[in-house]
């Protein structure tokens, strides 16, 4: 089946879709991104995601070439040729081709949108564990900023797959701040804590429906720091992510964490985010 | 005139050039690159630069398509079509194309160089100052590896044409580490200072050359962490990188710095470096 992207207000195959080597968001990193997921075909979530894209963009002084409002639109007609059920949108806005130079170019940006199928998820009592290893944070300071300089974390990932794990969690001196490419959460008796957003964490989508959602299980929403040793012995662990939704934590840097299983708490949160999905995609 | 470029073994007009928008340099900022002056056509100090592509791919885990050796002779036939007398050669390696996932997929890297003319360099006598506005490092803590990660140097240098400067030099806690793309060097009495290469700093291969010839006009070459105030306050103060030489600085936060003018034994280490230059591109 063919994938779709919509580039520069063109709609091609995606295997066809390129950019110049003199883009910034090739010679730079000099861009930002988003991914949304699909189910039942329907983004979710996707203004919360466009809002943050224009966070970002803002962050680092790039103006997007169209409006929310007209973005979403377009992604709709893309999403109607692509037909697909279950799947996601990944979304990337450069500052454009300029000849190589770090000062900001008068240029046009770059931008495009491509969806791409996903097996669906599966049922709660399926998800699949996920283990994880500590990183020494070693990334930049605006990690709120969802930019495409993503080698740290890339490096980081598989460090942590090349020493058994799934995913890395990074750390920082004693404090454990968000995974490579997720937020962790862990319940400490009646409190669903976090890390707070900031120069290290990005406020993730799903945190933030997460952090709502809390007190429909009984408990507290906290973002504070969170040291490891806190981590490695909580209640019930877990990471977000928009493509995993909750992943419960099995292993921490190769040793089993509480409590051994779907923890029922983080099930309950679960099967919560799944019911305002299914409404919403609906 | 036509600007050509290598990319993957073939040479084509470089505003043709292109890559698909799923490599990993696009998506990932999972790249290593490298800029090589030209002089009277001839590339300067290719082997170091060569070798430091070598040990940027390294640190990221990319193996770079073809050896040094190899690589040396495509520039070589490239620069005999180009037939440029004053220019650089951009090159870049990385990881390749791949459906868009952190980790490491089984896939050739990309390469690609091109050469572009650039203006002869002025006299010694003639070189612009810059103006340096410091900007609290916020980079990555692996700087010694040159990847296309760039996203915070860009924000750095615009901040610092923002304020009035030319370029930025990055802080942590006091000290001044290296510029947004230079490095940068005081004289304080008998001694050329400059902080080590590592976490913060590139190895820099004008850096390397001057740290070299320091002896030559009776310094000594000194490797340490440089305080603001001792910079604002050196005898000499300048950057160094491969397009720039050496360029002397005049402003520290729109203060003007000592001597200024272009130093006397700044300017020596530029004449040692010039004739250097011109003993291996003649």
């Amino acid at each position: 089946m063919t994938e779709w992207i919509w580039i520069n207000g063109e709609v091609i195959p995606l295997s066809e879709a390129t950019v110049s080597i003199e883009d910034r968001g090739f010679q730079f990193a000099d861009g930002v991104y988003e991914v949304i997921r699909l189910y039942n075909g329907r983004p979710f979530t996707l203004d919360q995601h466009l809002a943050r894209l224009e966070r970002s963009a803002r962050g680092i002084e790039i103006v997007p070439p169209m409006s929310a409002t007209q973005l979403k639109s377009e992604i709709g007609k893309l999403l109607s040729r692509a037909s697909l059920h279950d799947g996601m949108i990944y979304l990337q806005l450069t500052r454009g081709v300029a000849p190589r130079n770090h000062i900001f170019p008068q240029t046009k940006p770059t931008l495009l949108f491509y969806a791409r199928e996903l097996p669906p998820m599966p049922e709660i009592d399926r998800c699949e564990p996920v283990k994880l290893r500590t990183v020494v944070d070693e990334r930049w300071k605006r990690c709120w900023v969802k930019s495409i300089a993503l080698l740290p974390n890339v490096l980081a990932k598989n460090y942590a797959i090349t020493n058994g794990a799934d995913e890395a969690v990074f750390t920082e001196y004693d404090c454990v701040t968000e995974c490579s490419a997720s937020n962790l959460f862990a319940i400490i008796g009646k409190e669903l804590i976090t890390h707070p957003v900031g120069p290290k964490v990005l406020p993730g989508i799903t945190r933030m429906l997460l952090l709502d959602i809390a007190a429909a299980v009984g408990l507290k929403p906290v973002e504070r720091p969170l040291t490891e040793s806190e981590a490695e012995t909580a209640d019930e662990l877990f990471i977000t992510s928009t493509t995993r939704e909750i992943a419960w934590v099995s292993h921490w840097n190769g040793k089993p964490v509480s409590p051994g299983h779907y923890g029922e708490k983080s099930k309950k949160l679960h099967a919560i985010l799944r019911d305002k999905i299914a409404r919403e995609t609906a």
